[in-house]
C-alpha cells in the first residue's frame, strides 16, 4: 500500500514567493492548497525577510508537510539581483528544514521537463498541465502556479528513486 | 552622556560566517567577543542554513546585541556562488531582525574606507587596523576580524547620523 505524503512546492522570490501544496499516493496526486507570500517592495532588507520567513512558517506550521521542494533559479539580470534573490531562497530552504522537514532542490528545467515534458516549457505551458494534473488546482499567481509544478515534480522523482531503491534491493 | 550601545557585525559565507561583538559608548568602542560559524562543507544545503541559523540565534540570544551590521558582499565568480552567499546573507539578515534588532547593511568598500581610510584596503591591513581600534580584540579567523570591522563601522556612521539629526534639529 502506497502510503500519502503531503509536500509542499516554494518558488522563492524577495516580492512575492510562490507556496503549493499537493498530496501524493503512489502515481496519485491532489491538490491542498497553494499562494503567494508577498514582502513589502521596499523598507530594510532584514525586515523583508522576516515577513518572507512568518508567512512561511504560518504556512509549514498549518499544513505540516513531510517533504518540500525548492526551485534552484538564478536566471537574473547582474550579481546583485541573484544575491537578492539567494537571500529569498535562504528563507526559503530554512523555514521546512527548522520544521525537521527533508527540501528537494530542482532547477527549472527539471521542473519544466518533469511537468510538460520539454525543458523549454512557457509560463502557461507550465499553468495548463498543473490544471491539467491537478484539476482542483486554484493559485492567485505564476508564482504559486510555479510552486504546484515544483510540488509535482518532487512527486514524480521521489517515486522513481523509490522505485530504484526496490529494484536495487 | 552617550549611552553604551552593544553591536553585532557579521560577515556572512556559506562555510564561514565571522561575527564580531563591540561596545560604542560615544567615541569609544571596546571589544565584547568574536568568533567564526562554521556550516558543513556538503549535505542538504537547507541543513546547513539551519547550522549557521543555530550558531548565529545562540550568538544574538547570549550576548543580547541592540544593532546589528551585515556586509553586502557579491564579488563572486559566477552566479552560483552568488546564489550561495545571498542564501547564507539571508539567514544572517534574518537571525537578528527576528530578535526585534534592526540591521544595517554597509558594502566592503564602505568597510574599508571607514576603518582603513582606503577603499582599497588589504586584509592584513583590516586586521592590524581592527587590533588597534579594538587592542584586547580575539578573532579566530579572516571572517571575525572582518565581522568586527563591520561593526567599527556601523559604530562610526551612527554616530555620523546622530550629529547630523542633532545639527539639523
Amino acid at each position: 500500500m502506497a502510503s500519502t505524503i503531503r509536500i509542499l512546492g516554494i518558488d522563492p522570490g524577495l516580492r512575492r514567493t510562490g507556496w503549493g501544496l499537493i498530496e501524493s499516493r503512489g502515481n496519485n496526486l491532489s491538490f491542498v492548497a497553494a499562494g503567494t507570500v508577498r514582502a513589502p517592495l521596499d523598507g530594510e532588507m532584514a525586515h523583508r525577510l522576516v515577513v518572507l520567513h512568518k508567512g512561511l512558517t504560518e504556512i509549514v506550521r498549518g499544513f505540516e508537510p513531510e517533504e518540500a521542494a525548492v526551485e534552484q533559479t538564478f536566471v537574473n539580470k547582474d550579481a546583485s539581483s541573484t544575491l537578492k534573490l539567494g537571500q529569498a531562497r535562504g528563507i526559503a530552504l530554512l523555514v521546512p528544514a527548522l520544521a525537521g522537514i527533508s527540501v528537494a532542490e530542482y532547477s527549472p528545467n527539471s521542473v519544466k521537463k518533469t511537468i510538460v515534458g520539454a525543458g523549454h516549457a512557457s509560463k502557461e505551458q507550465i499553468r495548463m498541465m498543473v490544471s491539467v494534473l491537478l484539476p482542483k488546482a486554484q493559485f492567485d499567481s505564476d508564482d504559486s502556479a510555479d510552486a504546484l509544478a515544483i510540488a509535482i515534480c518532487h512527486a514524480h522523482h521521489r517515486v522513481s528513486i523509490a522505485r530504484m531503491k526496490a529494484l536495487s534491493a
